[in-house]
C-alpha cells in the first residue's frame, strides 16, 4: 500500500525563504496569506489528501468509473464522499473571489493544494482541476448574468466544470471541428456533435456539470478562425438557480484507457442541446486558450505530483527492504542484508528524482505567483511582465514537467525491481496515471512547437529578454564563492540557452524545419536553465538558514541536492544545443513512405 | 487493432550482407542454413506470428490468465491452440541437437524468430522463451539420464520450463533464499518453500512443465554457496517415459500487474515435491547463470521487439493521421491536414526508434552468432572470444536494449497523442508490456553493476581488450572518405568509452561507490559505442548494394538512418563520460535517513 505525505515543510520554505511571498502584501489576497495562515491550511489540505484522498487512489485504480445503461456514471467507490468533503472544506473556492463566495486568497495557494491532491489521487483531483479552468474562463469571458449564474455554484462545489475540445478526427488542429451550434430565437444555441477524451464528462459527485464546448455557428468561416465557445449545462438551471430540465448532453461511453481510471474519459453526446454563447463568436479559441493555459500548468503541477509521492514510495522501500550489501563493505553487518539505500546506482536514482522535486516546486510556485501578479498587481508593468513569464513558461512547464514527471516514475518502480511490476505496490500505477500528462492538453511536442514557433518571438522576444535578464542579473549578482558552485554551471548552461536562441532565430524563418527538428531540445533545455536557477535561488535561501539547528539538516540536505542537480543534470544543455544546431539534417531525408 | 509485419528483409540484408554467415559454413548446423533456408524458415515463422499470435495479442491482454480453485491456471482464449501449432510446426527444437529431436539449426534462427514472436505476442512468446533457457541448462549441466527423460518432451513442445529463483524476501540477493531440498533414501529430494515471479509457472498449454528451482540442501553452508538445482517436475514422469503422479508443487496464486497479462506470473508453492539435483551440490549458481545468461538475451530480445512493434505502429500512424499542416506549407493541400509525418518532432521520434531497432537487431544477432561460436566452433581459441564477447556484452544487451526498448515503446504511444492512452490502440500495452523487461532477469541497474564490477575486469580485462581492438581495427580499415561520417563519430565514442574504462579501472578499487555511481552511464555508453559500431557495418553493407535497383531505396534509408545515430545520438557519450568521472560525489553524501 503506497504512502503519501505532503511536503508541507517544503512549501513553507518555499513561500517565505526563497520566494519571499510577504514582499507581494500589497497585492488583494496576500495580506491574509500570513505564515500562520498559510501553514494552517497546508496542514488542512495535507489532512485531506493524505486521509481521505490517497486510500482511494488504488481502489478506485482498480474499480474505476461505471457508465450505467440509462448513461449515468458513478465514480469509483468513495469518491461522491471525498468529493463532498471537498467541496465543505471549501476547496475550491480558496482563490476564486469573495463576491462569488470564494475566500480571494492568492492562486498561488490553490496551485499548491493541486499538487498535493494529485499527488494523493491524481484521478480524484482531475475534477475540481477541471472546474477551477472553467470556473476562471466563466470569471474572465463570462458575462455578468452568466458570472451570477454559473460562478457561486462551482465556488461552492456543488457543480463541476469540463472542457470540450476534441473530436474524434480532431485533437491539437481545431480547426478541423465539426460540432455546430444553430443560433435560437432566444437568443441560445442548439449544440449538435460529439467530442471525446472529455475528462469528467459526466459522474455523480456534484448535482450539474457545466460543460465548455467549441462548437462551429452556423455560417461561420471554416478552420479556427470560425470557432466559438458554448456554455451548456448538463442540467439546465431555472432563473432562480434552482435546476430544471435535463439538456440533450450525454455521455455516449467511457474510454478504457491506461490509467488516471477514477477518473471518467467521456464520449459525450450532443443533441440539440441548449448552450450560451461565452467571449466574443468565433473567437472560442481566445476564450479556450484561458482555460487551457490554466489546464497545461495543472497538467505541469500533475507530472510534478506523481514524480513527488513515486520518489516518497521508493525511497521508503530503498531505506526498508534488505537485499545485497554495500559495495564498500557491510554497513548492517548484524542483518541479513544492507538496505538498498546503501547502492549508488539506487541513490542516483533517488537523487535524480529529488533533485527535479525540490526545483519544480520551486518553478511551480514561483509561476503560480506570477499568475497572481497578472491577475492582481495594480499597475500594468507588473501585470505584463507576469503575463510574459507565465506565456513564456507554461509550455516550458507543462512539458518538461510532465516528461520528467513520468521517468521520475519509472525510476522509482525500478527501485522496486519485480515488485514494482506488481500491482499491489502502487508503484505501476504512478507510471500509468504520469503517462497521460504528457499527452492531454496538448501533446508535449506541440507545447515545443508553441514555445520556439510563438513564444519565442512574440513581442520581438521582449518575455525571452526579460527571463535571460532576470537569469543574468542573479548570476552576475551571486558571484561570491559559497554561491560559485552552483552559479557557474547555470551560467554555462544560460549560455548554452542563449546560442540555441540565436541558431534558432537565425534559421527557423527560412527553414521551419530546423526549428520543428530542434523544438523538444530547446523546451528541455530551457527547462533545465530555469530549474537550474531555482536550485540557486533554493541553495542561496537554504544558505542562511544552516545555523538554524532545527532545520540545519534538512538544509545541508538542499546544498547537496542543488550539487547533484547542477553537476550532473544541468550539464546536459550542452548535448542539446549540439543537436539543435544539427538543424532538420538526417531528420527530414528519408521519403515519407519509408517508414 | 495494431498491426504487425515481421522484418524479414532485414534479417536476411543483416545474415547475408552484415554478418556474412556463410562464412561460418564450417560450424555444425550452418551448413544448412542456406538463404534458401533460412528465408523460407523466416517467412513461416513470420506467418505464424503474423497471422496467429499478433491477433491474441490484445485479447490476452484483456482477458489475462485464470487460476481456478483446484489449483489450475488457464492462458487466454486461443493460446493453447497457438501454442500448439507452435509446437507441431517445430519451433522450440529448430536449434536444438538433432539426436533429441531437434534441427540442430544455428541459435541465431531461434533467436531471430523470438524477436519476431516477442513483437507479435510478449505474453505468449515467454512461455516456449522459459522453455528454451530450461533446455539449454539441462543439455549443459543434465546427467544422460535427465537429458534423455526431459530434452525430447521439450523440443518436441509436449512439456515446458520454467526458472524458479525468486522468494518473497529475496529477488536479487539469491543467498537469502530458504526453500530447502531434504536427501531421500533413493537419490532424490523433498523441495519445500514458496517462489514468486515465476513466469509461465502454471498453465494449460502443455501436459507437463519442468521447473528448475533453486534451493538449499539440508546442512548446506548458509549464503550462495549452499544453494543447488532441482529439476522438479509437476508431473513425475513414468521411466518409461509416461505421465506418473501429480508432484506436491502448485500455484498458490497469479499475480496481478502491470502488463504481460497473457502470461501466467505464479506464487509456486512446493511442499514436500520430489526433485532431482542438477548440476553439482551447492553449485547452483553456476548451473543457474546458464539458464540466466540465455534469459537476459532474451529479455534484451524483448526490448528490441516491442521497440520494434510499437515503431511499426506509430510509423502507420503518423503516415494515416490527418492533423495540422506542414511547417513549410501544406504538402497535401487537397486533403483537410497533412499527415503527421511532415512533422519534424514526429520524424525526430520515428527516426529515433528506427535507428535504435535497426543497430540493436544486428548486435542481437552478432551475439547469438558468438552464442553458436561458443557451442560449436572446433577450437578452443575462436570458443573463448566468443565465449568473452558473450560474457561481456549480455549485461549491456540486456540492460540498454530494454531501457530503450521502453522509452522508444513511450515515443511510440506519444505519436497518437491522446490516443495513445486508449487501449484499443494498443500503444499503451506495449509500454506495460515492455515495462517488464527493465525489471526481470536482475533489474537494470544490477546489469550495470555485472559490466562494471565483474565483467570488466574478468581475466585482466581480456573481454573488453578484445572488443576495443576490434573496434579500432574496424575504425583503421574503414578510415575511407564515404564511411568517414560514420567512423569518425565512432571514434570519439570509442576514446570516451575508453576514458570512462581507465577512470573506472583506476578509482574503482580504493573507491568503489564511484564505480557503482557510473555503472549505469557506463553501460549505456557502450551499448552506444556498440550501436554506433554495428551502424558502421550496416552503412558499410548498404553501401555495396545501392547499385542493385530492386533494394537501393532501402539502403539509401540505412545511409540516411545511419546518419542519424551517429550525429544525434552517438554523441551522448560525451555527458556520460562527464557523469562517471564525477564519481559518487553528491550521490552518496545525503544521510540514509533524509531520503
Amino acid at each position: 500500500m503506497p504512502i503519501y505525505r505532503a511536503p508541507v515543510d517544503e512549501v513553507m520554505f518555499l513561500l517565505t525563504d526563497v520566494l519571499k511571498v510577504a514582499r507581494y502584501d500589497n497585492l488583494p489576497g496576500f495580506a491574509d496569506l500570513t505564515p500562520d495562515l498559510a501553514l494552517a491550511a497546508l496542514a488542512e489540505a495535507a489532512k485531506l489528501c493524505e486521509r481521505v484522498l490517497q486510500p482511494l487512489n488504488q481502489s478506485g485504480d482498480q474499480e474505476g468509473c461505471a457508465r450505467h445503461e440509462d448513461g449515468r456514471v458513478t465514480a469509483p467507490k468513495g469518491f461522491k464522499e471525498a468529493y463532498r468533503q471537498y467541496a465543505t472544506g471549501g476547496w475550491m473556492g480558496i482563490s476564486a473571489p469573495t463576491e462569488y463566495g470564494g475566500q480571494g486568497l492568492p492562486g498561488l495557494l490553490t496551485v499548491v493544494v493541486n499538487e498535493f491532491m494529485s499527488s494523493a489521487n491524481m484521478a480524484f483531483a482531475m475534477y475540481p482541476g477541471l472546474t477551477q479552468g472553467a470556473l476562471t474562463t466563466i470569471l474572465i469571458h463570462g458575462t455578468s448574468e452568466q458570472k451570477a449564474r454559473y460562478v457561486p455554484k462551482m465556488v461552492e462545489g456543488s457543480w463541476t466544470g469540463t472542457m470540450n475540445l476534441t473530436e474524434p478526427h480532431c485533437g491539437t488542429d481545431l480547426g478541423l471541428l465539426r460540432t455546430k451550434a444553430e443560433r435560437q430565437a432566444d437568443g441560445s444555441y442548439r449544440i449538435t456533435g460529439t467530442k471525446i477524451f472529455i475528462s469528467a464528462g459526466e459522474h455523480d459527485l456534484a448535482e450539474n456539470i457545466v460543460h465548455l464546448v467549441l462548437a462551429r455557428i452556423e455560417g461561420a468561416p471554416s478552420g479556427i478562425r470560425g470557432v466559438s465557445m458554448f456554455i451548456v449545462p448538463k442540467i439546465l438551471p431555472n432563473p432562480d438557480g434552482s435546476l430544471g430540465a435535463r439538456n440533450a448532453v450525454s455521455c455516449g461511453a467511457i474510454e478504457r484507457k491506461m490509467g488516471i481510471h477514477g477518473n471518467a474519459t467521456c464520449v459525450m453526446n450532443y443533441d440539440g442541446a441548449t448552450g450560451w454563447l461565452i467571449g466574443a463568436e468565433n473567437r472560442g479559441i481566445n476564450t479556450m486558450f484561458t482555460m487551457m493555459n490554466e489546464a497545461r500548468l495543472g497538467v505541469g503541477v500533475q507530472g510534478l505530483a506523481v514524480s513527488e509521492v513515486a520518489y516518497q514510495n521508493a525511497a521508503a522501500y530503498a531505506r526498508d527492504r534488505l537485499q545485497g550489501r554495500a559495495l564498500t563493505g557491510a554497513k548492517f553487518p548484524d542483518r541479513p542484508a544492507d538496505p538498498l539505500v546503501v547502492h549508488p546506482d539506487v541513490r542516483r536514482m533517488l537523487m535524480t528524482m529529488r533533485a527535479f522535486n525540490e526545483a519544480a516546486r520551486a518553478l511551480v510556485m514561483w509561476t503560480a505567483l506570477q499568475g497572481d501578479v497578472s491577475h492582481r498587481a495594480g499597475e500594468s508593468t507588473s501585470r505584463r511582465a507576469a503575463e510574459d513569464h507565465m506565456a513564456l513558461l507554461t509550455p516550458v512547464i507543462k512539458g518538461m514537467l510532465t516528461d520528467r514527471g513520468f521517468v521520475n516514475a519509472v525510476l522509482a518502480q525500478q527501485i522496486y525491481g519485480g515488485h514494482g511490476y506488481i500491482a499491489a505496490h502502487g508503484m505501476e500505477q504512478f507510471v500509468r496515471d504520469a503517462r497521460i500528462a504528457m499527452l492531454y492538453e496538448g501533446a508535449n511536442g506541440i507545447q515545443a512547437l508553441d514555445l520556439v514557433g510563438r513564444k519565442l518571438a512574440q513581442d520581438n522576444g521582449r518575455a525571452l529578454q526579460a527571463f535571460f535578464g532576470e537569469v543574468q542579473d542573479y548570476i552576475v549578482q551571486h558571484g561570491g564563492e559559497a554561491m560559485k558552485p552552483y552559479v557557474d554551471p547555470l551560467t554555462t548552461a544560460l549560455v548554452h540557452l542563449r546560442q540555441a536562441t540565436i541558431w534558432l532565430t537565425r534559421h527557423a524563418p527560412a527553414k521551419p524545419d530546423d526549428a520543428g527538428a530542434g523544438a523538444t531540445d530547446y523546451l528541455h533545455m530551457m527547462g533545465l536553465v530555469v530549474l537550474g536557477y531555482m536550485w540557486c535561488r533554493i541553495v542561496e535561501a537554504a544558505m542562511t538558514r544552516l545555523s538554524d539547528d532545527a532545520v540545519a539538516e534538512r538544509m545541508r540536505g538542499k546544498l547537496i541536492t542543488g550539487r547533484f542537480f547542477v553537476e550532473r543534470i544541468l550539464p546536459g544543455t550542452e548535448l542539446q544545443l549540439a543537436r539543435i544546431r544539427l538543424g532538420s539534417a538526417n531528420v527530414m531525408e528519408l521519403p515519407a513512405e519509408s517508414f
